[in-house]
């Protein structure tokens, strides 16, 4: 028989916790049976949202804290006065090997310190970076950093060049991977020095995991053309969030559009089934989690806001 | 009489010109008859795209030279070689004062630079920013800066408030200005030094021309909960292309959904008014120019990829 996957999960992290947890494990079970899972919380709300789940009792562990990390605390005094919530076990978890993979949809920042502190990093790799799946025309991108580091050097910018094709490669083994940096104009002249150095390195040399193809600017993320965007934190989490209210805005208003009178109402209902086939290409939950990359041992954040963590890409 | 407005025009920037800009022109007169129009750029290529054309040959001049300022061109070089380009000579021509708005679809850096050359800064502004429109839930947001400074201290962001306050007072006079910085997260530890430093500032005084509202999010860019959105260059032009990014490709794929079968097809036709009443609201025509805020001089910068200037909003 397979050995299960363990999954170390952060049951008290984000909005609505630990319901969205339950409700993502048993969508989760539907299509992966080799999984066993380690829910770190408040083993009274833990259970009272497993009551009337179809999730058998032999498939999770809960090991019961009362203490959790807040999204408004700081990353430096959540990872101080941490090591009894939710997140630093779910964490310490791998990093005793008792957990294959580690998952929080609760405060990066300290998901970030928490796993900077308890986990080892990839020899010759500086800084982890929060990588994510963002859809192209083609396929999907990895975009990184998506926030962990607000500053990055070139060194960091390259390592993410490597880690983010790694990813890619392991997703989409039958794909060549192609890198480009995310910056305010295609010549090599424009952004700032650390950008334009990154340039020079990346096209001075080869790299057998991926293709270095230059610059891309925000628009052309979603063209199919590259498929590792390589940003610091600060830019890629102002690109991601902003592609996200861009988004949102669109659907609400084309809704209000197409059924704003009563053939539009009709004619909207007709077409419901093309209508939902759209919005499953776009649902957030499909891209949901974001890989910490450039640790030991794999660590996922999830969005805080979303309904139901969505383990698919585990 | 009224004196009417004279706008200078660099009829040669961007893709497709001069085409585009006398089609923005002939568009532009339907609605504002006051307006005389001088026009820099090659005198034969404008002359044919006149022809067939219903406008008055008294509402504009053809001022005539043979150089241009390419998309290529760096912003320095451009500067150097450019004094008879006609992007310098539209600049010059508000510097004379024989123009009162100059207006180029061309290269951003360049215009940047020969702007600078030759106008005057606002008494105690540092430095100008590129400032546009950006639709919202309730109306419109100013956003600024969107690729003029990569790098911008906290003098530049405070400076930015002020101006896109004004800016936004000045079309929207009714409501009261409310200004955000744009940053990470919504906490007060978030962001870059420079960033916390000038919501510091800006939180202790007080001003008569706007609100402070503290930081935003890019996903929060559209909610209407501000209206006017402070950011560095760099930040600024990434969020704007990635929203742009964004919109594309939704439109392209609600439009591939919607017609996805015989019924979709059916039923979007019937749709039709209420999608192209969706679409007018999100044409990007209609939030093209971005005026270089700052100089004593109004300069606006079009989109060089737009299929005609748009010239609603001067």
């Amino acid at each position: 028989m397979k050995k299960p996957i363990t999954i170390a999960i952060d049951a008290m992290g984000g909005d609505n916790s630990p319901k969205k947890i339950i409700d993502g494990i048993e969508l989760h079970l539907k299509n992966n049976p080799d999984v066993f899972y380690k829910l770190f919380g408040d083993q009274n709300l833990i259970e009272s949202c497993l009551k009337n789940k179809n999730i058998n009792k032999e498939l999770f562990e809960i090991i019961h804290t009362d203490e959790r990390i807040k999204n408004e605390d700081s990353a430096l005094s959540a990872a101080k006065r941490g090591k009894n919530t939710s997140m630093w076990l779910t964490i310490e978890s791998v990093k005793n090997k008792t957990s294959d993979i580690a998952l929080s949809a609760g405060n990066t920042g300290a998901l970030f310190v928490i796993a900077k502190l308890n986990l080892k990093m990839i020899e010759n790799i500086d800084k982890p970076a929060l990588s994510g799946l963002w859809p192209n025309k083609i396929n999907m991108n990895i975009v990184l950093d998506l926030g962990a580091n607000i500053e990055c050097s070139e060194k960091n910018l390259k390592d993410f060049s490597l880690m983010g094709s790694a990813l890619h490669k392991s997703l989409f083994p039958d794909e060549i991977s192609k890198v480009a940096l995310l910056n305010i104009g295609s010549e090599e002249l424009k952004g700032n020095s650390i950008i334009k150095n990154t340039y020079q390195d990346l096209s001075k040399s080869k790299n057998v995991l991926y293709d270095f193809k230059g610059y891309i600017e925000g628009n052309q993320i979603m063209n199919g053309d590259v498929n590792v965007i390589v940003t610091d934190g600060f830019t890629g989490n102002i690109a991601l969030k902003t592609a996200e209210g861009t988004a949102n805005f669109i659907t609400t208003e084309i809704k209000k559009a197409l059924t704003g009178n009563i053939i539009g109402k009709i004619s909207s209902s007709l077409n419901i089934k093309n209508i939902n086939k759209f919005k499953k290409k776009l649902d957030p939950r499909l891209y949901n989690g974001a890989i910490l990359l450039g640790l030991d041992s794999p660590v996922v954040k999830s969005h805080g806001g979303t309904d139901c963590v969505d383990l698919q890409m585990l």
